[in-house]
């Protein structure tokens, strides 16, 4: 095991991955921009280093400056929480190069896995059922077309660098191809610093639900349950739970079988998410893996007892996965709502501001992972996600009524500064919602966006169960 | 169900009261005394009462007061949380008088259980093993010295009305009998308003483990495991733990039986403790019953996934018990260490004061229940519990490395605040304490009392084996 590690990230993630480190008697490195100097973890962590200005491209993208304050205090491994340098490839080998462990997959593995449209083909040939859509990246707006004429609208339009949603565009006509390809390849380049875009036919309405995985160096992996991540704002998710509910139990082994046979086909190592969409008659079809941990995690932590932090470390550090897939157990019922700084009256726009009153929720079945506390200032420069609540309960009903206790107590106070809570509070008293049948159309149809497709998910999804080409 | 009750409490149970409540869909009435005004249970339940002045004689423990209060605001049933009027008889006579339920058992159960004496008498009589003692109480100094000869010493004198450890003298020598005799009556007197005291053989080196029982009307109970609650200083527990560690599986099920054995026997309603001695030959015996929820309770919950407040409300709604005994299943390890704003260097001075900071911790296995908050009053008015952290971990080592990360990350200051954390750190740090061989001793060992007994128990406990007079 590791003595020291540097922690790569910010925010809840970065103050997660310390108390994992602690917990293990491993000593941590937080680094941190200019903006970030008074956070949590730079206070927590075991030693704490400066570098860069608030601009993310200065900071916590800047792979030099992240390679030098691991030299400088001699941290062996790099965790890249998620988002900023958590999936590039680049950055896994520049580390490499350094005498630096990645704590995640190979880059080799990355690389085929982090280019979304090589995952699909990849994935297609391991027997993993996809949905229509293009074989490889498409260099221009014809070959878009062309696809979607093939495949039928509604597409959607996919960057094959990006995850977690970013960029990502719903044509529902022809006539909206080219405008949406050029945004799509223009959201590309500035985000991951690569324009290329692949097309599939949009599985609207549809269910995301999503498998965690572990796999280890030595050819061992287990699956630990799935998650439903369907509560989406612009493909960027606001509630999630696990087990996926109002699905058969035969849906869910079928899907964690999967996800784990696709995670050993592709040599694998670490924690790992196979996404699925599901339609009603509980069809699934792969989308996309996530080579990381996910800010969702602590859903499968909660109904599994695993700690996954502490597995990718055990994993990255070469021990073989103690966990057999026998002593994974699922218990109850755990969901996760993310807690934003956003206006969710203003279209969600960000407030940043500073903290006057911030009392997080605990007590039974309740774990909040912050990095805010009172007096915290929200900054401008990095995602609004102020917290996560997580709860945990015998039963979706009562896990319920615990985050409705939850978010009750929750206190986030400061001039100017708003939280998505109003609008979680809207989810989870959706009737749909509360009877486990809803789908990714859930919140345009609560904002009233046009066009959302109606929850419960109908059975006339046919479409789903059309192969690739 | 209820549709309302009254939380008669204050402090964190209180809190924790009315979070099962909002989570039950049942209406939360706090009442609080002047110097509890700006509590968070006044600003979370559905409703709030001041039932008097600072001194509890006059707010939490006026009976008046508080039943006033519910026929004002309609409350259906009374929670009397731990301390306070809990295991006060005549405070739940008094409730069914006025039409109120009260959370707990029959008041001739808490009547025949609160006397210590006679349930000690009535749990021989149901077979369960006892310390050698006095059959009654004994009014007389002769008659404490006559038992004290017999059984030999040392022995403890305890408050027949008490509970929680309060009052209670350890007699070593024949020397100090009369003075302790005329201590504890005394003690007995102010806390409880009954100076009947009892006399016991003092079981030392022997570990203090209890075992947590739920029981309907019905006739129905299950046992939920044990806590060993030996780290105690002046009988005042500090850190508890689920399961006892260091015991047989054979000892622990015995253990269990034995309790719900008695519970049953007693016609017991309601979640309850019953507390054991037991020496390093894992020999046991029964000292006494505490007829409420108590402190460390969550322990049991974070081990078992079962919220016992929430199955207190359903039993006294006279639900009956949905929990059968092979639903009850023991996960991993939770241990609770108890945070008092006292002065571990200043014999534990309570240092009341403002809380200038306070940010308990939160993450992965980790649970903190209090009613402090940045800017809270600690007042020089009750007892000196500030917060529970709880955690949980797969396996003990786990699970004290946890703990240690929590309390790493525990803030609380204020001019002149000071807390038991360090005090805590070395119970934690102690060797034998880690090994799970540890008994009553542990503290006074660690504060270099003398006369301390040494740790871990000794073989040599054969006192243990006899049966009570």
């Amino acid at each position: 095991m590791f003595e020291k590690i540097l922690i790569a990230n910010r925010g809840e993630i970065a103050l997660r991955v310390a108390r994992a480190c602690r917990e293990l008697g491993v000593r941590s490195v937080a680094v941190y921009s200019v903006a970030d100097r008074d956070s949590a973890v730079v206070r927590l962590a075991d030693e704490a280093v400066c570098i860069g200005p608030p601009d993310a491209r200065q900071s916590y993208l800047n792979a030099a400056a992240i390679i030098e304050a691991a030299r400088k205090t001699g941290a062996q491994a790099v965790h890249p929480g998620y988002g900023f340098l958590s999936e590039d490839a680049d950055f896994a080998e520049i580390c490499a190069d350094n005498g630096l462990v990645f704590i995640g997959p190979r880059p080799e593995v990355m690389v085929a896995l982090g280019d979304k449209s090589r995952a699909r083909a990849l994935m297609g040939e391991a027997g993993l059922p996809l949905p229509p859509g293009s074989l490889g990246t498409l260099d221009t707006v014809a070959a878009a077309r062309a696809v979607a004429e093939e495949i039928g609208y509604p597409v959607i339009i996919k960057c094959a660098a990006g995850g977690g949603g970013r960029g990502m565009s719903v044509v529902r006509s022809a006539d909206d191809l080219a405008s949406a390809y050029d945004r799509t390849r223009v959201v590309a380049q500035a985000a991951f610093g690569d324009d290329r875009v692949y097309v599939e036919r949009f599985l609207s309405p549809a269910r995301h639900v999503e498998v965690q995985v572990l796999c280890d160096g030595y050819g061992n992996g287990v699956h630990l349950g799935t998650r439903d991540c369907s509560v989406q704002r612009r493909h960027q998710k606001l509630v999630e739970e696990g087990p996926a509910p109002a699905l058969s139990g035969a849906t869910l082994d079928a899907l964690a079988e999967t996800a784990l046979r696709g995670a050993l086909r592709a040599g694998y190592t670490g924690a790992g998410t196979f996404e699925f969409l599901v339609d009603e008659a509980e069809r699934f079809q792969f989308i996309e893996i996530n080579c990381r941990i996910q800010v969702e995690h602590p859903v499968t932590e909660m109904i599994t007892g695993v700690d996954l932090v502490h597995e990718q470390l055990h994993i990255a550090g070469g021990v073989p996965l103690r966990l057999r897939q026998q002593d994974v157990r699922l218990h109850g019922v755990a969901i996760e709502c993310r807690v934003n700084t956003e206006d969710p009256d203003r279209n969600f726009l960000p407030t940043p501001g500073r903290l006057t009153r911030f009392t997080p929720p605990s007590g039974p079945g309740t774990r909040t992972d912050t990095h805010g506390y009172p007096g915290y200032l929200v900054g401008p420069y990095y995602d609004s996600l102020l917290a996560k609540v997580v709860v945990w309960a015998p039963d979706r009903d009562l896990a319920l009524s615990r985050m409705e206790r939850a978010l009750h107590e929750f206190e986030v106070d400061g001039p100017g500064v708003h939280t998505t809570i109003p609008f979680i509070r809207r989810v989870l008293d959706d009737a749909g919602f509360r009877k486990g049948r809803y789908s990714t159309g859930l919140v345009d149809r609560l904002l009233g966006v046009p066009d959302s497709p109606k929850d419960p998910v109908p059975a006339s999804s046919a479409h789903l169960s059309r192969r690739t080409r």
